[in-house]
């Protein structure tokens, strides 16, 4: 992703309308140079209201316009505040008024799996996807920025899960595009206030029970101040960095996984040959897709690092007992079991 | 390495030190199984006198002694501070308390380039390896500790410059040693305290003139008090993983680099259709390492992504100018010369 999208500036067009315009412009570009573009089905926009979403939608009317495509709004009501009923019907009313056809609300039941922010994150796509699928359409925009990216890369931080958990947010995923990852929530603020459009905002935006407001509102500020400005555009070029690694390491291991994994009756066999041979970011890849694909395990790092030892520090170790499976190494082959299974 | 140093309590020993001398003697003995490791040369410290470099010396001097091998202590005195020289005499005296033979202290002058940090530190691995060399040595050791590590990636990560500069510091690098990479500071300090040493504090350590103070007064704690404890160790993990991710690509390009690198009058090329065929991780780290080891260039990412282009977005574009390089595609090849020579 280009560090700024450049722009020519159009007569009457302020600089932040014009910057989103030409991302969204390459982003309808791309999904016409894709082989799954659909000739009529329209392109969504996931449109909350607020001034990310509600620049992005502008931008999409105009381009779509320009381009001879059709373009939708889809608005999704949590139903998680009072009078969210009103605010979705009056964000429907703008993007009609952008010209955006059809204009979809749907109000879906928020669950609670996994906290409120998950819960949330998991109706919100699956409203998104049905209506996609209800209307033939085969890409919605998202209007994540750069911000959202750094505050997810921060958040991937804390984790401590490796590159997949910097990677951060996909520019394309499946059905999904996000045309503004290489945009400052600054532009989108000022796009808004440009074009005379009043975004809604989230209360939730500001309240610190989630993590993800903590990280907007306190650490990156203090990043900023204590580190130097700028720090936004490095969190989100290490997600693009580490994505770009994290899908490399998959695509490696996809091509012969097959090729050194046994399936037998009590579980699954590793060569230890092949786990040799490989460096230790792919021996360890291999062996947490093993965990995670056969058993449903997402390994911790430590587990991942004590069966590795098996064929890098072999001295004749016992059997090793992790969480739901138990590894072993038997004949040339690092053998996993699902725990107790061996009695 | 593993999440946290096992090690049994010996009777009379606190846990820290516990800890401390049990990973020293890791360090040891993998020292020991290494081609490297000559008969009577001591392995040294690196001794600032801090708490983190006392205890190690401390535990070196215990661990040496069973081992049956020689510990010795360097000690740079960096003259920047009144009665450096006093100070570092102290440390010295202390070392020889300790039981390390031979103590050595250097002192040294440290330049301006880079700014104070680098320049000091310059010095002091300038002093450390010429003492190292004298006296045959094969290992310095460095009190680096997890803390220190949580710190290296956090000041990686305001860079951004992807999986290396999120690697921190490795557990062994030519000459040095960092036995304590996973341990904690709260260890250092325990150790000194439980063994009755009085380290000395360096008031550099809270000058917030430094990147690296600002990270561990400010920054950290508000990291943990936001996101949670733990974030320390989930930093030590990325730098871990990023490490493993970096010497992966780096082995896997030096496989083939020579292969698909031809050199000319002019400057360097390299086959357009291996750029293609390799994913985008490797691609743009040849890119990278191109300029770097031709033309002694960093490229930022956007010039790298530009250049990249040139492969996988060929539309017949003219050359593209980055800072020191010019770079076309030619009858496939890609091809870099440095800037104003094609004239």
């Amino acid at each position: 992703m280009p560090e700024n999208t450049q722009a020519p500036r159009r007569p009457g067009l302020d600089t932040s309308s014009a910057r989103i315009r030409s991302a969204v412009r390459q982003a309808l570009v791309e999904r016409a140079n894709s082989a799954d573009a659909e000739g009529d089905a329209p392109v969504f926009v996931a449109l909350s209201g607020g001034p990310d979403s509600l620049a992005l939608a502008d931008a999409l009317a105009f381009e779509a316009r320009s381009a001879g495509i059709f373009a939708g709004a889809i608005i999704v009501d949590h139903g998680l505040q009072e009078g969210s009923d009103l605010v979705a019907e009056r964000t429907a009313a703008t993007a009609r008024e952008l010209g955006l056809e059809p204009v979809i609300v749907r109000r879906v039941s928020v669950g609670t799996e996994g906290g409120p922010e998950a819960a949330a994150r998991e109706a919100r796509y699956a409203a998104l996807s049905e209506v996609a699928r209800e209307h033939g359409s085969d890409t919605v925009l998202l209007a994540h920025t750069r911000d959202d990216q750094a505050e997810t890369v921060l958040l991937g931080l804390a984790r401590g899960a490796g590159a997949r958990s910097l990677a951060g947010m996909a520019p394309r995923s499946g059905l999904y595009a996000r045309p503004l990852l290489g945009i400052d929530r600054v532009d989108t603020v000022g796009s808004c206030a440009a074009r005379g459009l009043t975004p809604w905002i989230d209360p939730h935006n500001f309240d610190p029970s989630y993590a993800r407001v903590r990280v907007r509102e306190t650490i990156l500020p203090m990043l900023e101040a204590e580190l130097g400005p700028g720090i936004a555009k490095a969190l989100a070029r290490t997600a693009d960095q580490a994505r770009e690694d994290a899908d490399a390491f998959e695509d490696m291991i996809e091509e012969f996984i097959e090729e050194i994994v046994e399936h037998a009756e009590a579980g699954i066999a590793v060569s230890v040959q092949a786990l040799a041979a490989n460096p230790a970011a792919l021996r360890n890849r291999i062996i947490r897709l093993v965990a995670q694909g056969e058993f449903g395990v997402s390994l911790e790092r430590s587990h991942t690092l004590e069966i590795a030892e098996l064929v890098t520090r072999w001295r004749g170790q016992g059997p090793i007992d992790v969480p739901g499976i138990r590894v072993h190494r038997d004949n040339g082959l690092i053998v996993f079991t699902a725990a107790g299974a061996l009695g």
